[in-house]
């Protein structure tokens, strides 16, 4: 048995960054049965003051100093990708050692091959499936990351035992594991969000404001989540950039391959890649 | 004023092809005050007596003779875009003379610069920007074009009693319109509607079995509309190859400006286009 709370040491957890999934990772520890200490640190003391008020926190601080988060024996770094080694370390320095961090960014070879050297502390990097299109602690939800699914990607030297202690915490948060190397989820990522986040980009670039009018809820679709955060999704895009290029590569010879049969007038070869691409749409819907 | 269903005369209405649109228009009409006949035409006697006795249709045949829409002032074509041209021929050679025919196809230029040499009956074509993801009369909605817009896509030659008569159709059903010609309709529909379907299924297609468990809400929406209709949707595409063509042109440029500031590691460009791509989208939500 894994990810029952009662393996989490009640010791305290720090979170970096107390945005929407830090906010929401303290608000689903609250809810379940861990009683330690949850320690925010962020850079705006007002709005950690706010967090705490709110109940998220019991302490936090600005100052990663040994007053602050080096007691906890975990702490999750919750900032954007082109910050996340450095917080973590900045943290790694001051922990005690032993401590335990982790991360929740959206890209990780980039960031877990860069942390390889730490020593005192273990780092195992990680990336729950699990957002929303709001932002900030104001918006934490206990149960974001309820029956969602975790991404766990150490590397082949990282200690099993370090590796479970980070998975156990994310099973109390209610989530579902899946451990891969750092670039296998690139790579599984690229194809599922970060080209479809290129894409609908570009797409919605193509939008004079002649066509406003003419467009439906076949375009809004296509081309919503480019109202993301461009500043975090830039940091996202930026630092998935080989396995990026490659499925864009891909996406590009199917878009070939469908204008190509429109050019020749090839009815029969249109069709049945547009067939293969609604098998493959409809099989998403559950 | 224009749009009242008092301009509508009584003499009857024709709707070839009762699908989800020539169903909804015939339960529009029902809806309205108009209370002429409405006469269906199809291929499948089954499936018209079903939609007769489901109060649709006044009556209904299959065989395009003098003794079907030969009476009716007014006659749409609901039937594929490929299917367009023929069945308006059709049924223009056995109308009485003044009869003027429409159609709700989603291509116009393919359709209507081959029907400029009709003499007996006039053609307007019309492009009702209504829809569902679902097929058949049984799905027919009253409401379905209530204060939805309409394209109205004369030539410069059409005469202008005719293109009103088409409007006042189209308005009685609750229809905004929106007259252009058939080449620029077909170029705002590239960019709203024909390139996204092209790109949403370009990007389905990478969805290889492996990447499946890893989708969320954002990959789902940018490929909603892959899982439109192949057969309907080759048709679509195959009849505005040019201005679909060039509008894939600009995306593919678009895209590949964005790529070339990840490969460049240019973070500034890449924010300022992710930027630009949001202020886009997000100027249309209401």
């Amino acid at each position: 048995m894994t990810g029952t709370s009662a393996q989490l040491d009640e010791s305290g957890i720090g979170i970096v960054g107390v945005g929407l999934i830090g906010g929401s990772i303290a608000a689903a520890l609250k809810k379940s049965v861990y009683s330690g200490k949850i320690v925010g640190f962020g850079r705006n003391e007002q709005r950690l003051r706010k967090a705490q008020s709110l109940g998220l926190l019991t302490e936090f601080s600005t100052e990663p100093d040994p007053t602050s988060l080096s007691e906890v024996s975990l702490i999750v770094v919750c900032t954007p990708v082109d910050r996340i080694v450095e917080d973590v370390r900045l943290f790694a320095d001051s922990a005690k050692p032993g401590t335990i961090i982790t991360d929740a960014g959206s890209v990780k070879a980039a960031i877990c091959d860069q942390l390889q050297d730490l020593t005192r502390t273990g780092f195992v990097g990680s990336h729950p499936l699990a957002g929303s299109e709001k932002n900030g602690f104001e918006h934490a939800d206990a149960d974001l990351f309820q029956d969602r699914l975790c991404f766990i990607t150490p590397h082949k030297e990282t200690p099993a035992e370090e590796v479970t202690r980070v998975e156990n915490f994310w099973t109390t948060l209610g989530m579902n594991l899946h451990q891969v190397g750092p670039a296998e989820h690139d790579r599984l990522m690229s194809v599922t969000s970060h080209a479809p986040h290129l894409i609908a980009s570009a797409l919605a670039m193509l939008l004079e404001d002649e066509f406003k009018p003419f467009t439906g809820t076949g375009f809004q679709d296509t081309t919503r989540i480019a109202s993301g955060d461009p500043a975090l999704w830039r940091a996202i895009l930026m630092h998935n950039r080989e396995q990026l290029s490659a499925s864009l590569v891909k996406f590009s010879e199917n878009l070939r391959e469908m204008s190509d049969a429109i050019e020749q007038g090839n009815d029969q070869k249109l069709e049945q890649l547009l067939e293969l691409a609604k098998t493959h749409r409809d099989s998403l819907v559950s």
